[in-house]
């Protein structure tokens, strides 16, 4: 029971079909099952910038499929122009980066006229490579779980955010479908809610006992419930094994520190971006003020409240027990560790 | 221009008219002024029940007028039956078990031909005392300030959560309006949002520069924007100098130790419990799971999800700076300085 789970997407929501791809709009869930069909590059750059697919692992994929459909006209000229379009999409994710690269390499490995047939082979490998990555990724972080754990994540790391069954979610995952762990706690993450709406949903589906709470909650359960880890994903990894990820994981860490808890981070080696030496050299988008100050359209706020929106923060690799890679665990979470486990030279 | 505003209500939402409590319905807050009009003690317990009102002074003002209506007919027992009623409201804002023990000596003090007269005398002066505190608090307050701080706030304990400026708040305006504050970054305070709907409606009444964030990008505006005081209300402060306030108190407290920033409570000695010696013996209020899953009306979690619903925390006294009261200051915040500076005795 515990090993073919693993290996597959349970949720089928980034559906290859050739000369489309079919996506579940994440901003519906849990109330509306809804797809959005991306029938060029276009298309799925504005789905990833508006959060129809969200999830470092699945923009990465997302973006390899949406080059394969640029290449639809073998012409490499439409890959060119169709890159940095993606590339705009969003700015801190670095998977993005790192499959916009890797397909234009691929585009330009071989002759115009083989163009459509080596960019679909490509993005559809790309994607496999991510569901292989979260298998191996489950399997090594549940080993660093005590039997009968408690945990709590935050935002969604989960199948929604990559091709298979997620990074964070799914060492959650193969630790319940292995007796570590035996409930966990879901940061609800403001402002957009993916642990209420996509996290949740999720671990319900999988039947995994899971309690909902607002993320100001989390130093409180610390305190009076037995937490046992806090397990979250990443959208970016510097080289010195600083870690950004969805805004609040940051002061998650700190209240980690502070209980003796320990913190890992699950991310598949795309994550890692070795050209950024330093967490705070990673951008830190900044997105409208509106998804705060209003909720399913309706203002929470003053009218003319001023808010901010920062999307992600960062994480001291001080702070982080270990990072948990298809690659192999890096622990303790530092440059030279995670350089050793990479080995990306 | 400094003193006057500091001694008044700036909002009049709680107006004793003798036969009568008017009451700022504060759950429909910023999108409607509404008020709601209570004519005996059950009312008043169920406003204070409900949230119409809310904020630990403001909760032992209503509480003291609803005694005062009890007393109407000038028949102790009636004062007698009102006070479990008005006891039973809420269970950890330590001011309405206050008010009453108090009302309850008041009625007890005279003939019952005076009952009402008193009562309603007491009442009114339990209110102008409130008023006092707040404007005492504020100027001790102001004074631990740096010139042109940043500071960060909780929750609303502002005008709507007392009878007159407020605490944290008070202590907010009285450094705004001498220049010690710049900027106040209030945090929205999931799952009422009171920071959002309250606090932010009261500065931007009063001109004071405010930016509303989620409550978990606390820790990131830490780390990189100049903040340099968190200052926060308390609903329960035990003998030992422990802070039971809204929650997600307690995990603000810790990220200030974190980067180093001074961490203020401003409450009046009517807050103090010196019944209770530790926080941990404080009695944490859990309300339904539907306020957490359900944001007005709207799931934002798949049917069927169990969330935790707790309304407070308690932040040990070592990570609180200073305790500011009417009577003086409390720092080191511990039980020795607390009695000292409060001479209960």
């Amino acid at each position: 029971m515990t090993k073919k789970p693993l290996c597959e997407d349970p949720i089928k929501h980034i559906v290859w079909k050739g000369d489309r791809l079919r996506v579940l709009d994440q901003r519906y869930l849990p109330r509306t099952v809804r797809f959005v069909t991306c029938r060029n590059a276009a298309a799925v750059a504005k789905a990833t910038k508006d959060m129809v697919l969200r999830g470092a692992p699945l923009i990465g994929c997302a973006a390899a499929y949406g080059m394969a459909l640029a290449a639809r006209r073998n012409k490499l000229n439409d890959v060119v122009a169709a890159e940095p379009v993606l590339r705009r999409a969003r700015p801190t994710a670095v998977n993005l980066m790192h499959a916009l690269d890797h397909m234009l390499a691929v585009a330009r490995s071989g002759s115009e006229a083989t163009l459509s047939k080596r960019m679909s082979s490509a993005a559809v490998k790309y994607y496999k490579d991510d569901l292989g990555f979260n298998a191996r990724m489950a399997k090594l972080g549940a080993r660093l779980l005590k039997k009968g754990s408690n945990v709590m994540t935050h935002c969604n790391a989960g199948a929604l955010a990559t091709a298979g069954i997620g990074t964070a979610l799914g060492m959650i995952r193969a630790g319940w479908l292995s007796g570590k762990i035996s409930h966990v706690y879901t940061c609800e993450t403001r402002p957009y809610l993916q642990g209420a709406r996509l996290t949740l949903w999720e671990l319900m589906k999988a039947g995994i006992p899971a309690t909902l709470i607002t993320d100001n909650m989390a130093a409180h359960l610390m305190k009076t419930k037995k937490i046992d880890a806090v397990i979250v994903g990443s959208d970016r990894i510097a080289a010195n094994a600083d870690v950004c990820n969805k805004i609040g994981t940051y002061g998650l860490a700190i209240l980690a520190k502070h209980h003796g808890i320990p913190f890992y981070v699950v991310a598949p080696s795309t994550t890692v971006d070795f050209s950024t030496k330093h967490g705070k050299d990673i951008p830190i988008e900044e997105r409208s003020s509106r998804e705060v100050v209003e909720i399913f359209g309706r203002k929470i706020a003053p009218k003319g409240a001023k808010a901010f929106h920062f999307g992600f923060d960062v994480t001291p690799h001080a702070l982080v027990t270990a990072i948990v890679t298809e690659k192999g665990v890096v622990s303790p979470a530092n440059g030279a560790k995670l350089w050793k486990v990479l080995d990306p030279s």
